[in-house]
């Protein structure tokens, strides 16, 4: 915070798709809440009252909301933005909060531009700051402990039994006519399988709350096509599986595995020994120190020697190589480091980042896809680790 | 948007958790875009170029983000607020976005402060506005058409078996004690039955992103306790069975029922008998026209007549009647409408709003506490209909 000239930061709203609130709050269950976090001092965590129980489990100094009467003020001022200006203006006296204050957690922008502007207007002591890139919570959730990466560990696990019996559950079909059949004899649907994947989490108790991708076919050469509900499962196509769960509202793993059934088109084979080398010329590319959009480099690379078509050749293709090498992981699917290949992006790989490589190579109108994806955590010592621990193989023998 | 005196409505972000989007896409699986909306024409939707299948299932007018070649801007600025600025400068001017512009969906707050204080800045045609409030959307939103009902329907229907599937699963234990047992001897817990419930939706292709209240005894008397992992489940004590799930980005459904196994103690089922009345004396005050915080007002008189404590009294109760009476209920489980008993409340109730009532009677020093939770839906012609097929009956025989 120092760095940053920052006194102190709040970070509020729900904790309903907002990472750095649940980070903060050590994965307590409480739905909502004010956390403040004055340079130097502990956190203070502002909670709802009938959320009293849950709130004690964030080991946080606790504060009830309660205290500041919410109700009579929105009675007193009628207006829900000069009454949310006062609520503030009491927590803010109350804790002795101010100077360059930074703001995070989401919020809808609209309201958030109007609150912070009228704070910043009405509050003589207190300059409301914000962060566009890399915050300060961005930062310290990029960097893993070794408590977290027990949690990813545990989550890569269970994700890779996920996909293995999604692999087995494919195998237990019967074929006709090129084409996976249930006991009925109607044809097993993409829509059929992610209901299946939907239950190997729930077993788990994962969630899937992005939604998993399962797309075959010519819908597997476009990088987030979900794959179409009513699609057959067909023999000698690719299948992009691409699943990102987590434990209720705790980490995300993410892995991508491209296979065909039975058999492959010896194109599709090239093309998927082209991606599986490349995953491994991306990780013996991490070392710390180096820079992230280095490693995007190094894939653009790899491809273009390969004569496939790049986004760093042609920002605009929609063939080849056309999307980021990866994305840091953790409460979020997409968190920091990233690792676009721009100027502005001068990050460098550190210990604790935990990031996936996940190279891919489409050709939508040659009908197929392929991507590959494995995590990455760099080790106290520096060292890259693979934490995704499932073989790569193109063909699944029926 | 002409009451609002806005030009054009600029809603933006990630889909995840983002409802205001997924409902202008239709519920398209996109994971993000932009959405422009001027006034008196039909929205654009800005996608990015990976999702450009899924973008179709929209129905909106497409524009594909890569031709705003927003990477060769980031190059030429290297400050990504320059770079976000000169993008929607290039948006705006090729769909001739200018005047009152409001912004909307959700992002970090300090983010949005920055982006649209340097746009308002910035833009010379373009004044930047938000909404605290009831928003545009929100109000679009908060009526539901019969599509909407007709999900909403299936999502109770559903919801409905697994909270009936979920006593089943109860009655099928053991008892040894006064309490229920596994096969193997061992108590069963509320996090076994958490479990189990996870599985139930899986099966229906549901999920439950805000997780379920299962809470026993003394944890009963908290509304938003969740439950403790680890507590066994005792007969004669309150069971707070709380339930909001949903379709994968589709419609929520929000039930809640009391129960004992076995039997109860007198004075709970005293309570219970109130809370239920309760219920049925608010969706009486059901009418078009009706303001909302009347129904708050009714179920705090009804429970003050029968002497129990509740927040009109005294804001800070933790005894007693001490929630909301209910909330709107769609894409988000809080929603419009709103029932708080404030001045600044002005809504009136109105066709196609949906929504819960949920009274409940909380004594966590006694260690109980009972809430029912019903959902209702004004129809067409003005009519309260109950959207809950569930009976309400304290004691469950074992």
């Amino acid at each position: 915070m120092e760095e940053r000239g920052l006194d102190a930061a709040v970070v509020a709203g729900h904790t309903y798709g907002n990472p750095t609130l649940v980070y903060l709050l050590n994965g307590a269950e409480v739905s909502q809440g004010i956390v403040v976090k004055k340079r130097g001092e502990e956190a203070v965590f502002i909670h709802s009252p009938i959320e009293r129980d849950e709130a004690v489990a964030t080991g946080l100094r606790l504060v009830n909301m309660a205290k500041y009467d919410f109700v009579s003020i929105l009675r007193e001022k009628e207006d829900r933005l000069e009454a949310t200006v006062e609520l503030y203006r009491r927590i803010f006296a109350e804790l002795e909060v101010r100077g360059e204050v930074g703001f995070y957690g989401i919020a809808d922008r609209g309201q958030a531009y109007l609150l912070l502007k009228a704070l910043d207007e009405t509050l003589p002591d207190v300059h409301v700051r914000g962060e566009v890139e890399r915050g300060l919570f961005d930062v310290a959730r990029e960097t893993k402990d070794a408590t977290e990466i027990a949690q990813m560990q545990e989550v890569a696990r269970l994700t890779i039994e996920v996909m293995q019996d999604t692999v087995q559950f494919l195998r237990q079909h019967r074929i006709q006519d090129e084409t996976l059949v249930t006991d009925d004899g109607s044809p097993l649907t993409v829509g059929r399988v992610k209901q299946h994947i939907l239950r190997l989490l729930a077993e788990r108790r994962m969630e899937d709350p992005e939604g998993v991708i399962f797309a075959i076919g010519r819908d597997a050469g476009v990088p987030h096509s979900k794959g179409r509900t009513n699609d057959p499962i067909r023999l000698g196509q690719t299948i992009v599986y691409d699943l990102f769960p987590r434990r209720p509202g705790g980490y995300f793993f993410d892995c991508t595995r491209t296979f065909c059934l039975g058999y492959a088109p010896p194109e599709v084979e090239q093309v998927y020994q082209d991606v599986k080398e490349c995953v491994q010329a991306v990780i013996d590319a991490v070392e710390v120190g180096v820079e992230a959009r280095r490693l995007q480099q190094v894939a653009c690379a790899f491809f273009e020697e390969r004569g496939h078509p790049t986004i760093a050749g042609d920002p605009k293709t929609e063939e080849g190589f056309v999307h980021s090498v990866g994305h840091g992981l953790g409460l979020a699917v997409h968190e920091e480091p990233a690792f676009s290949d721009v100027p502005s992006n001068t990050r460098t790989l550190q210990p604790g980042h935990v990031f996936t490589v996940e190279p891919g190579l489409y050709y939508p109108e040659r009908g197929y896809g392929v991507r590959i994806e494995d995590v990455v955590w760099i080790d106290e010592a520096g060292k890259a680790q693979n934490l995704t621990e499932l073989p790569k193989e193109l063909i699944v023998e029926l």
